[in-house]
């Protein structure tokens, strides 16, 4: 049928459509429910993973910052856990949740993944500070950075994701309703990406400056992608099958882009706008060749072209890129408010990520137009099965 | 400082601008890039009546009111109903416009419309008061508003729909930045319903409080839709083909909607909220009979039930409601910016739609949870043919 092919096509990236065998792991496993009428699609919410992270992204992703309430304890957060985790798991079949006051919302779950994190917080609520992992911390400043405290940090992190808009909005609910005496709303941030079905399945997206992003990502089920995202648990052996993520709101410049030509354009990133080919390259996928020199005895990708400075200069520097677009109501013409929900998943932040975003903070042509507005980093404890709570081989 | 180290570094200093290669400067590309594969559905701009209304709702719109800067007259009018029905014309085409800077996102419209409106600023500014509609003017008051400026009037509406919301907000850039000079962002309010796909073509939507919403309304494509939606130009011969819209922001009490059980729902609505269906009938499209008496000796469907007083009482008092969800980041736990963009469509306003708005707001038990926080009502002009523009029977 046309679901089978649909399911075959999943992944990352054009490379993984064109992959044989793509595998699907364990937290991509695409179930459908057992009703014949259920037209909507869904993700297996129990797992050694969390889902959302190895899923293929969805068309709208809301990330929450939560802070704990004074007082919440260990107790209080195994008894939002023990919720929260009911609540992800009937919400992601296509069930109402228990008390759930419109459960004829969650019908369409459209691919609808639930996934938690923890900020340093929790360890502290919890008295656990020995069981923090190292780099469970907010990330240093640097120099490019323009935080604003609205968007940063938060003890807690919900990230609801769906190919439909009104199955984020309804989850987001019930997990909120559920966690009024523990936490509150620290920041909300919106995000999405093209429709379902408006593109071939795999296509990279592009942000709302016109790019070609997410090219250089690990692929779905590949062993690459588990070595570089899922925690081994050597330093917390809780974390052992958990991540990390960063995110990362940052503001784009779009009328200042606008001003700038294709060629300008295609430079500051090192790939072309138009299909995103390396400068050295004739399609997505070819692989960048940083010595190449042009005519003149410039470096055909200029060296401090965004790529140049994000690539990786040792094996362990790379992650799992999964952002997506923002854009919320100018507050007059020639003023957008608009940029991309960078977000990041790694093993270990401070190994893999901080020197690539170090390196971006020192140069990186693309600063002019792109300006961090907000960043916050959380643990995404392993994922449970069922009978288990999220986050229990940490609280329980 | 950062800001001038930096372009000292990378020589994005204006003079050293033409060296580096960078043209800074009005880069316009306006080619469709090659082999873009076109599997998404577009939706004729073109015709007797605008797009946007007769066409079934996509999953995503966003409604701009404007206002025209002081000193917008005919011409500038005119000059930007040209490049507003350009751009329109190509967007819906999964073209990009000319002087688009980001053509690639003009690809998958995903049933992109654009739909244009005239408030009374427009007839003012045109010096064409003549020719203003009747009933082109502010809602009355009624008790129940709790308006806010922010959300009220305009001169100039955009509503943008498509299925995809990368199309929706690359679109109203595109038209954004082409009225620079003409209008400046009253208001933005975007909304939206369930993914294309995720239910059976032809659902009745549920808004956020679960409610099936839209059930009766007139059948697009037939006779009676024709008679309800479009004007036929008796009082202003240039509004032949044309509509009205009201669009009322209407905020949703969703905490106190949770407290009510489920037979108290049904009873504030005069419907099943398990399937939609009359309190006097078997499923969603049976007819109510609202003289159906309990055994109690009361009315089945209530008599202040909310489909008992918005019901029509005369053959005239019928419109087509398009409404979308809003949905906006919460200010704090339980307290959730949720509500309804109430869009109605009539031939006429006065006769039509405010005699049902009148009783509503004199009673109507759902008032209690559902509160008007801001109105607004435009004359659409009709549709145009190619080569025309949109408004040349009011402007030309
Ligand atoms: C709004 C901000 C950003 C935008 C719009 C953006 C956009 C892009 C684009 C278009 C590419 C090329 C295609 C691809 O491989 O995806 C790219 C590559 C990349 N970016 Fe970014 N980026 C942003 C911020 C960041 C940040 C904050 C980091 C990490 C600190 C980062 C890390 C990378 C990496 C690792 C690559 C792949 C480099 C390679 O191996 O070729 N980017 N980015
Ligand atoms: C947020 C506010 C509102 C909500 C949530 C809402 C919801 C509903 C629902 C659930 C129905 C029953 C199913 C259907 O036929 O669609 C309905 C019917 C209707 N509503 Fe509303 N409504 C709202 C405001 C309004 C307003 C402002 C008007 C007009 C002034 C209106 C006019 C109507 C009409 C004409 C019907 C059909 C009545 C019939 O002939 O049975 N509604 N509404």
């Amino acid at each position: 049928m046309a679901d089978i092919s649909r399911r075959q096509l999943f992944g990352f990236g054009a490379a993984a459509v064109g992959g044989a065998g793509l595998g699907l792991g364990a937290g991509v496993v695409i179930a459908r429910p057992a009703g014949a009428e259920q037209i909507s699609e869904t993700v297996l919410f129990h797992g050694d993973h969390q889902a959302g992270i190895e899923t293929p992204p969805q068309a709208h992703t809301t990330f929450v910052g939560l802070d704990l309430v004074p007082g919440a304890d260990r107790a209080a957060l195994v008894r939002l856990m023990r919720v929260w985790t009911d609540d992800a798991s009937r919400l992601t079949e296509g069930r109402g949740a228990l008390a759930d006051t419109e459960p004829d919302l969650a019908t369409a779950p459209a691919r609808l993944t639930v996934t938690i994190g923890f900020g340093p917080g929790v360890f502290r609520a919890a008295g656990l500070e020995d069981r923090r992992p190292s780099w469970c911390n907010p990330l240093p400043p640097f120099e490019i950075d323009r935080l604003e405290e609205r968007w940063n940090d938060g003890d807690l992190l919900l990230q609801v994701g769906s190919d439909d808009p009104v199955s984020v909005v309804h989850a987001l609910r019930v997990l909120l309703k559920n966690a009024r005496n523990t936490a509150t709303i620290r920041w909300v941030q919106r995000g999405f990406r093209r429709a379902r079905g408006s593109e071939p399945e795999g296509t990279t997206m592009r942000n709302l400056m016109g790019q070609v992003d997410g090219t250089i990502n690990p692929r779905a089920g590949s062993d690459d992608f588990a070595r570089v995202v899922w925690n081994d648990g050597v330093e917390q052996p809780w974390m052992a099958g958990g991540t990390s993520v960063v995110i990362r709101r940052i503001r784009l410049d779009l009328d200042g882009w606008d001003e700038l030509d294709r060629p300008g354009r295609d430079e500051v990133m090192g790939r072309r706008m138009s299909d995103g080919a390396p400068l050295t390259g004739e399609s997505e996928f070819d692989v960048p060749d940083f010595d190449a020199v042009g005519p003149g005895g410039l470096k055909i990708i200029p060296e401090f072209s965004h790529i140049a400075r994000a690539r990786p200069l040792a094996p362990r520097e790379r992650f799992l890129r999964r952002g997506y677009n923002y854009d919320e109501a100018p507050d007059g013409i020639g003023v957008s408010d608009s940029g991309l929900i960078f977000v990041a998943y790694q093993a270990d932040v401070d190994v893999q990520y901080l020197p690539v975003q170090r390196r971006l903070a020192e140069a990186d042509m693309f600063n002019q137009w792109s300006t961090p507005i907000g960043s916050a980093v959380f643990a995404i404890p392993p994922g449970c099965r069922e009978g288990e709570y999220l986050g229990e081989g940490l609280l329980g």
